[in-house]
C-alpha cells in the first residue's frame, strides 16, 4: 500500500494538540478528515510525536498509508485546499513502506519564544511567553549547559506521567540574545522528550534568569529526578516544534 | 488642562482602523472608552494619523487632554488593565499643552511584511502578505529608489480620495533580503502618507518583483500621477506603523 510522508506547519492555538482525542479538535483528526474526503477511506495519520494543546509546529512530520492512485503532489494540493488556514502541508512525498514518522525519528528540535520586557505585546502575543522582569541570560546559559548529554529527565516530566524510560539524550541547547523588541528564543534538540519536558525546563530556566534558582540549583533539580524540585511549567503558546530529523544527514543541519 | 502623550501598540485584525466610526470597533474609540471609565469624562484621543482597517501598529502616538489629577503612570497602568489584549499602552507621559500628536509629527515609518514562498504560513499568517511566486528583489530595489524625495504621489493614492496636497517627502526606503522562512520587510519613511499610499506602492513593487512592471515602468507610474496606472493594493494585514518621529533627534533614530 502506498506510504506518504507529510511535513506540516500549524498554529496550535485552536487545537487540543496533535493527537486525536474525544470531543475536542486536534490537528491529527483534522488532517485525517481531509484525507478521508480525498480518498473515501478512513486513513490513520501517524505523527512524529504529540504536541500539547496550544503548541505550534513549523515542520511536524507525519506519515500515512492508503490504497490510492493519487500522487503525493495531488495529496499536498488537495489537503491545502481542504484544510483550514491554521494548518499548512509544506511537503508530501511518497516514501518506502518501512518509513514510520515516530519510530524512525532521530531527533527533534524545539524553539521556545520568550518576550522579555515590562509590557506585553499586542501583535504576536499568541506566539511568545511574556516575562516582565529582566532575565539574566548569563545565568540561564550557565544553568542550561548541564542539560546536554544523556540524563534521567524525571525532574522535568509532567507530574503523574508514566515513569518508564525517563532517560533522554539532549544534543544541543541554545539561547539567543534579546532582540530590539525583547524577543529571545531557547532552542533544544533531543532524541526525544518526556511530557511537558521542554516547558518544564523553560519554566525553571526562567526562574534562574529571575534569580530564584542558581545555575547550581538548576543542576541540582536535574540530578534530583524529583518533579517537585522544578519550577513552573512555561505556557504552551511559546513552544514551536521546529524540525524532526530522520538521519545523520538531517542531524547535521540546523 | 493636563495633556498626555501615549505610545500605543495594537494588532489591527479586529478593528476597523484607528479612527472612530459609527457602528464598528476602532482603536481610538476603545481607548476613549477606557479613559472615560478612568476619569468619568468624555475624552477625545488624537492619533498621529489614521491607520486603515486591519493595519497594525507598534508605536502609534496619540495625545489627549483631560481635567484630572491622575498621573501619567496611573493612566498607563489603568489603560493596560482596562484595554483588551490586542491594544497595549507602551508609554504615557505628561507633555506640554502645545503638543499635538498629528500636527507635530515630523515623519512616520511603516514596515510592510511579505512572505515570499510557494506555501502560505500557519503561525504568523495574520502579519504578512503571502506572495507565492519568487520575487526579484534587485528589480524591486532598482524601482523603489525613485520614491525618495519630494513627489506628487497621486498615482499611489486611494481612488476617490480628496485631491488636495498630494505632495509628500519620502526620506528613506529599504527592502530586506528574504529570511530562512521567506519573510521580507519593505520599510518606508515619509513626512506623511496619502490614503492607501504604502499599500499601493507595495502592490506595484510586487508587480515589479514578478516582472509584470519594469523598474522604469514603476517610475513612469509615479510620474503619471494617475491611480489607474498603478498595480493592486497590498492587503492591510502586512502593514505595521512602526514609529512616529517628532523632532530632528527622533528623526536620526531607526
Amino acid at each position: 500500500m502506498p506510504n506518504f510522508k507529510l511535513i506540516v506547519e500549524y498554529e496550535g492555538t485552536a487545537y487540543h494538540g496533535w493527537q486525536r482525542q474525544k470531543d475536542v479538535p486536534t490537528v491529527q483528526e483534522t488532517i485525517e478528515a481531509a484525507l478521508e474526503t480525498m480518498t473515501g477511506r478512513s486513513v490513520k495519520v501517524i505523527g512524529s510525536g504529540r504536541t500539547d494543546a496550544g503548541v505550534h509546529a513549523l515542520n511536524q512530520v507525519a506519515s500515512f498509508s492508503v490504497d490510492t492512485r493519487l500522487t503525493a503532489d495531488v495529496f499536498q494540493q488537495g489537503l491545502n485546499s481542504l484544510l483550514p488556514p491554521d494548518i499548512v502541508v509544506r511537503a508530501c512525498q511518497g516514501v518506502d513502506d518501512s518509513f514510520h514518522a515516530r519510530y524512525d525519528a532521530w531527533s527533534k528540535v524545539y524553539d521556545y519564544h520568550i518576550l522579555n520586557r515590562p509590557l506585553p505585546a499586542a501583535p504576536y502575543r499568541q506566539f511568545a511567553w511574556h516575562v516582565r522582569k529582566c532575565l539574566d541570560l548569563d545565568s540561564m546559559r550557565a544553568a542550561m549547559d548541564c542539560l546536554k548529554g544523556e540524563h534521567d529527565f524525571s525532574a522535568f516530566e509532567a507530574s503523574g506521567s508514566a515513569r518508564s524510560h525517563p532517560v533522554r539524550n539532549v544534543m544541543d541547547v541554545n539561547l539567543t540574545a534579546r532582540d530590539q523588541e525583547g524577543y529571545m528564543v531557547f532552542t533544544i534538540e533531543g532524541d526525544g522528550f518526556l511530557r511537558y519536558m521542554v516547558r518544564n525546563i523553560v519554566g525553571s530556566l526562567v526562574d534562574v534568569g529571575l534569580g530564584k534558582i542558581s545555575p547550581k540549583g538548576f543542576q541540582g533539580i536535574l540530578v534530583s529526578r524529583d518533579r517537585k524540585q522544578a519550577g513552573i511549567t512555561a505556557p504552551a503558546h511559546g513552544l514551536f516544534l521546529r524540525q524532526v530529523k530522520y538521519s545523520a544527514r538531517d542531524a547535521s543541519s540546523k
